[in-house]
């Protein structure tokens, strides 16, 4: 099967999903606060705990073997695309922004993937998916 | 404007929220473990805790103020339905399902209001959102 | 018995811990990220963060029933105190200090009536209490 | 000094209590749902999502550098040993009484070492600490 995915795809998941968590939740309460300035600016420094706390939920669905992991995954691929557009903009933030990008791309990859096999055979109870 | 969103739409959906995360919760880990049976179904128990975490987090969205709540609501809203039509298949826990059924309707109304909006007048550094 | 305990002191409990966690988290990352200044002062604004989480974990253990709750709530006591009393600090936070305090002393009798309940009748394969 | 605390040291326990998160709520979600039996029994499955919470909260409280993350620590590792001998009990569940264990020590150092720091040099607006 084109869409067959390994256990060990979803560890790698789970794993970047942690770090993005961990380094935003640091760096955000740490760093940012220490800094100030533009650090802590209102929808910049919202974001970044808005990513810790995306990618925790998205970890333990996943932690959890759910079913619906898959749209998790989506929102939270959007969440970390979005933190890592806004550490971008602010600088000097390159280790954020790179964890968050490769969270972004691997979240994608189990939304996608997850949702064409649901597509094809879809466990009673669940709803209609977002990507299908 | 026509999707013109109150103040109080949000904190009404926030209270649901949390309402759904607390039934979920306190039932699963009080009645079902109880009562034992088909109440821990591997799918079924899991998905009431899923449920209960995305609620959380999506209150914690909502609460911050978040600008991306709504694709969070969005998944929320379709984890409450999953979780309703579960409980609804295993009988005799009528209260969950109307608590998750009242939270989804919410939830699917905060998501679609927010992306009809940011559609119009969408903020720097922030993806394109699911459902427009 | 002097120390027997309402079902309802325990959802008073959960009721002041939810009301602390929303306070925080929805001050701190809306105004308190506004306004600016001492408002986002290192120390302050973290605890804050912290008082929040803690308050949310205090809730759902208490949620889940657990017979170690009374650990969490003397934790949570004593963050919503430091909380209420950085807020006190800082100034114009009146709603917060008083939440913080109401929440800390619901939290402390939670921490002590359940400590003396389990020192007469320990449950096996629980550890010795903090408060005993 | 006697009780300096190394940077490393806060690290080595984020990780423990990381894993112990990850491993209680996975076996707990996963294998205890599916086999059943004992493994869903009431108090102990409760006690495995409960040390799942608390080690997530440690973990968070040290990331953010709280300066009261010996009092969660404290907690998290009493928790620990509680879910370790509930574990220890059930059987057939090695590796997470030994990583609740491991999670367990780390946490209790964590908390003697701050408290002692702290009843040395305690920062303003911070309540007597419960070990000191």
């Amino acid at each position: 099967m084109a869409y067959q995915i390994q256990k060990s795809e979803m560890q790698h998941c789970i794993d970047l999903c942690k770090q993005c968590h961990d380094i935003c939740l640091k760096t955000a309460l740490t760093d940012c606060l220490r800094v100030g300035g533009k650090h802590v600016e209102e929808e910049h420094f919202r974001l970044m705990l808005n990513c810790a706390e995306i990618c925790q939920t998205a970890a333990n669905f996943m932690l959890s073997n759910s079913a619906l992991h898959n749209l998790v995954c989506a929102t939270c691929s959007e969440v970390c695309n979005a933190c890592a557009a806004s550490c971008e903009q602010i600088g000097h933030m390159d280790e954020c922004v790179q964890v968050c990008r490769h969270c972004a791309e691997s979240c994608e990859e189990m939304a996608h993937v997850y949702s064409l096999r649901q597509s094809n055979k879809r466990p009673s109870g669940v709803p209609p998916l977002m990507h299908s």
